[in-house]
């Protein structure tokens, strides 16, 4: 590789180009195909609400406008929806933006460090390393459950953050919140936990599983929630991050001004108020889920129990076949799903819950391509 | 201040938060007001392109998609606009996202700077203080013009970026092409030249301003533009940087992939498509521009030469009235324009370009507020 004359830190230098995920545009024009389904970036089955829909149409003449900085209507039916002060509620570009800011803006780098799982969502230790900061990847135990013990171990006084998805991406595996809150009582004060709960919405049972009712008891405790999944608003980008009042402040006061865009704050407020459209989600993907995991089990798929509103699990050894072969063969006829080998998991495979007949198509082309 | 038991970086602890700039909304509830106009933020005076409310509409149902990676579609609109190869155009959540990923990218904390002039756009010193990298501000000339003997002198071998705006920001001023050409060409290689050229298109005459078309005769140039003023589209965040292959694809492999919204792309490409709209919006501010110039002329004020959607203007010392008062009364009477205090400037004033019924109404409040 030739140098250019101009700087470029040493540390991005060795930074992967980003392998973008297929899109429905892409394997369509590849294989031909007039129908493609893509049940790959656990996106919502029910795409997104009538109500959204109207809030963008209605807001589209604002569009010339900037957004009002720190989104405060948006901040204001967040903290209603929650029971919280505005105060702690940050939003962001999406949680990736809300993930950054926390690796900016806590850690030193050179001095502190992160913690997360191995496999855990890349962005955390992509995010990390744009930040220089250290990153210690925990191995997951066997089954997918977090190994706190092993966790813990791995947390020093210079440790900045950990990072947990709860539910787990890619596996769906989420631990009680009493184990959870064990953790987090456990870590020292000096240390954030940044619970993920991209997906919590999805689990069976929210008030088991979520630590957002414990936040009050805690000093040092984040939880990220988005909009990207139950409430559909992944290409509109917008998450946000409940934490302690002095932190928020000081994301506040880095955040560039205008990163959450106009039609997210109007489509947010809009997500929030249909409820039916959110309800109607969270059972399609509860029932969806169930409906696949039965289907892939008596396929002699080994599932992995999941809380989410995707499933892992590998092929039957008697198929033959391998998961990047499986995923190959799905691709051509038109199934989207995704291959888990950039987790390190070359013989796992995950697909999110799709409507009643995504599913079914998903399961028909499955059994051809498993066919002997 | 009782500092919480988690680390804080000891930089961002003195970050300043942020102080949103004034809405329509928050000026209508303080002063019990109808109306309120705001030119305050250099918005398109004619809002948005009907195309691009059109391709809010069709897109509204897409929303629930991740948009796709590297906003390919929009970059080849960009690179046929241009006539350069898709691979040096790289498209961010409005130009402040290319701003921070050049000064995250490029220096290294602890041994690179920035250079940039002061007053300039407040982004560049800010991101490069929550990178870690020194800022150097090189005063401007007194009549605003760049001191380009001093910025030279400023430059040396561990600058990495140095940034300009032409049209400059809150000036309005723009040097010709071939003065940024001689002061690119004298900086060393190892020195990127960024300049960002947000208001290049409202000036009489883009190619005597521009130093796009000089971007093949330079190994170390960066061109920024942004949707979010000629193309009205504030509110969408979409900004793109031109800039050398190399540092590009160093951009995108460090970018978060979905940092451009999937409604972005799409009313980008409609912006693009709309040339009616854009030409009605060039026409619509240069006239304007005129008039105001000539009618603050007219009331004694300094005004400012500008080749931007913007005016800065000092009052006459006879109206016994300061900055900030004039700009208070004009609030209260429902009229937003830009006090400059914020950027070093107590005594100057900036006033939007807007629609000849918005300039009318200016010059109108003005009058009354200068009145004896």
């Amino acid at each position: 590789m030739t140098l250019p004359p101009y700087p470029i830190r040493p540390d991005v230098l060795a930074f992967e180009p980003y392998a973008p995920g297929l899109s429905i545009d892409e394997i369509r024009a590849r294989f031909g195909l007039e129908s493609v389904v893509k049940m790959a970036s656990n996106e919502n089955p029910l795409g997104c609400s009538p109500l959204v829909q109207k809030a963008l149409k209605d807001s589209a003449a604002y569009a010339f406008r900037y957004p009002q900085s720190g989104n405060p209507k948006l901040v204001a039916a967040l903290a209603s929806r929650h029971g919280l002060p505005p105060a702690l509620i940050v939003p962001g570009n999406g949680s990736d933006e809300l993930i950054d800011l926390l690796a900016r803006v806590c850690p030193t780098p050179g001095e502190h460090n992160i913690v997360a799982s191995r496999p855990s969502f890349s962005m955390y230790r992509i995010q990390s390393r744009l930040c220089g900061v250290a990153f210690r990847a925990v191995p997951l135990r066997e089954d997918f459950s977090f190994d706190w013990r092993k966790l813990l171990a791995a947390v020093d006084h210079k440790t900045a953050i950990v990072f947990i998805t709860t539910p787990d991406n890619p596996s769906g595996y989420c631990p009680p919140a009493a184990e959870v809150r064990d953790f987090a009582e456990a870590l020292p004060p000096s240390c954030l936990l940044v619970v993920d709960e991209a997906y919590m919405d999805f689990s069976r049972d929210e008030a088991a599983f979520s630590l957002l009712p414990h936040f009050a008891g805690f000093s040092n405790l984040i939880i990220l929630r988005t909009f990207s999944k139950s409430f559909g608003l992944a290409g509109i980008r917008l998450g946000y991050g409940i934490m302690p009042e002095f932190l928020a402040d000081r994301l506040r006061s880095v955040h560039m001004p205008f990163s959450v865009n106009i039609l997210a704050e109007a489509t947010g407020i809009a997500a929030l108020e249909d409820k039916a459209f959110y309800g109607e989600t969270l059972r399609t993907v509860r029932e969806g889920r169930a409906f696949l995991a039965g289907e892939l089990a008596a396929l002699d798929c080994r599932v992995y129990p999941s809380e989410a509103n995707f499933l892992m699990f590998r092929l039957p050894a008697s198929s033959g076949k391998n998961a990047l072969q499986v995923f190959e063969e799905l691709l051509s006829k038109g199934m989207i799903i995704r291959p888990l080998k950039s987790y390190g998991l070359p013989d796992h495979l995950r697909v999110s819950v799709g409507s009643p007949a995504e599913n079914r198509l998903f399961l028909h082309l499955l059994r051809e391509v498993l066919a002997p």
